[in-house]
């Protein structure tokens, strides 16, 4: 190990916005943050990052998703984190969540439950960022 | 497997609030979704769960958390998923999120990045849900 990486032991190092895109690519599980009349809410979904970069997944038209994130602002994120070695990274994308009528994605999201998942959102990512943290 | 077993795969079953303080208190590492003037944000950040119940965890009097979350209404969430069998869990606290001076929690959360990180957070669960997917 080097000095330079002794010395980011512990401290937070930023992602640059292709590190960020390229890990948001490799994973399938992600959280979408949004609004609710009881407050935020943070649910995971799997999702697909199609040919454009957006963020697309299936959902229930009666699930709390399909209510209040449709045409709102979300945040959607992603990390991976190991309590041994106290490392990880997260990324955050930012933007408007649409439902998507008929156009459909490739690849299409296959959503994990059972049930009608009839609709699919989109997040165009207006803003990408993230970070690291090494363990000690 | 029993027919009952069979029938729930792929089908999200809602976790009980017993179930819900059992996993929020075996995790180590949460996200708190809190709005800035940005939008919404998801950080993860490492916690402990204090003898009240109580979700504590610090983080530095400069970042977004201690500026945009003290005081207002946020939510925590830990989950857990397998990508392979397509299984997982989900538990999300809701609660207003206040900066805690001078007392001290037992366990004392011990933030992974180095640095000033003086601003302690606490997080009551007014509401506490999860729910849970088996694979296919």
């Amino acid at each position: 190990m080097s000095t330079t990486q002794r010395w980011l032991r512990g401290a937070f190092h930023e992602l640059s916005p292709a590190e960020c895109r390229a890990l948001l690519a490799k994973k399938s599980v992600g959280r979408i943050a949004f609004w609710t009349a009881e407050g935020p809410s943070v649910l995971p979904v799997n999702y697909v990052v199609d040919d454009a970069g957006e963020i697309r997944f299936r959902t229930s038209p009666y699930a709390s998703i399909a209510q209040y994130a449709g045409g709102a602002a979300v945040a959607f994120q992603v990390d991976e984190v190991d309590d041994f070695t106290q490392s990880g990274w997260s990324v955050m994308a930012r933007g408007v969540a649409e439902v998507v009528l008929g156009a459909r994605s490739k690849p299409e999201p296959e959503p994990w439950p059972d049930g009608v998942r009839s609709v699919q959102i989109r997040v165009r990512p207006e803003s990408l960022t993230g970070r690291r943290v090494l363990g000690h």
